[in-house]
């Protein structure tokens, strides 16, 4: 049993994403997407793409260069491959957050986790596939997501360590959108990178 | 005057870029792509699609995630968004790279440059653009670039660090194509990347 059996429910105005899915939706410019770990130590991933043209999308890179750092908090400002900002975020309660890393795909466990032989696994790359696939998007088209909660430290040599989100139950991150988008957005399902279990994540837009 | 009109010939059987320029070509698979700093201390920026499919890009992320490090060197396999191998590093004198950072761009200088006031600056980003439409590459297409030679590091705050490259004249970057690639390269135009002063970069084919 996962820790998700034995969590309460979402918050009013909240939607629960079951453990190892994801969703896709319109975020209109002005609008908050607040995004709840419910039980702590879990992962969501975030993707976007200007919603009137997918030619712009979120840029790890251009928001690492430009905001002159690796992990971003209430503030700061995710940029489309266009340097635009696309949204700002504006809460931020748990402090620790990845933009290195790709989505988990199949391959990530293929390639990762020999423990599961090649087996089919849940993904957020294929849950992110299938949440903006109402909006035309292509698997191609996905590239490295902002990992919320996500807990990512390099060493002095490079060398990446993935630990156990450091969220609390009740952790929020919300950020404003600066432009019409589609969001692409999960509840992480690679194992490791979330204390052991997959568990949900829960979501809300505002005006 | 720039270093660059001190510096010698290339060596036999290679092609100077002059600083500030870019180039594109087809890197037939099993072929070696050989990036040399003339000068000491200069960037150059890679990207790569499979020729084949335009879909299918060099990925910071998925390389990162693969290789669980963000410095890559001799033996390191640089993956698509397909998470393919698409290159292998095959030699590396240097030591230092970078695969966070986007290519230097307009908005950079606007951004991060105000002695520049907003005026024209030459940029990693056009010069991919210009060596990469012969193939039909559109601007949007293009990502994170590997930054060969660029010498970031972050702190444990995750704050960046652009240091001067720690490349010595003579010093050496090779990768083995695994599949046929469109590849574009740079000599990197950011001052500040590059110790201050813009040099040329010198590159090879061989079978």
């Amino acid at each position: 049993m996962t820790s998700a059996a034995s969590t309460s429910s979402p918050a009013d105005g909240f939607t629960r994403m079951a453990p190892q899915t994801g969703t896709g939706f319109l975020l209109r410019a002005g609008q908050v997407l607040t995004v709840v770990d419910p039980t702590g130590v879990q992962v969501s991933d975030f993707f976007a793409f200007s919603a009137e043209d997918h030619g712009e999308w979120l840029s790890s890179g251009r928001t690492i260069d430009y905001g002159n750092k690796v992990y971003f908090t209430t503030g700061d400002l995710l940029y489309s491959n266009r340097s635009r900002p696309m949204a700002t975020i504006v809460e931020d309660t748990c402090g620790r957050h990845d933009f290195l890393l790709t989505p988990c795909s199949q391959q990530t466990f293929d390639l990762l986790y020999p423990e599961f032989e090649g087996a089919y696994h849940p993904s957020c790359f294929e849950n992110l596939c299938l949440g903006l696939e109402q909006f035309g998007v292509e698997p191609d088209e996905i590239s490295t997501t902002l990992n919320i909660f996500m807990n990512v430290w390099t060493d002095e040599t490079g060398e990446l360590h993935i630990d156990p989100p450091t969220s609390k139950a009740g952790d929020r991150f919300a950020v404003r959108a600066e432009m019409d988008l589609h969001v692409g957005l999960t509840a992480c399902s690679a194992e490791k990178s979330n204390g052991g279990v997959c568990k949900p994540i829960d979501y809300a837009i505002s005006d």
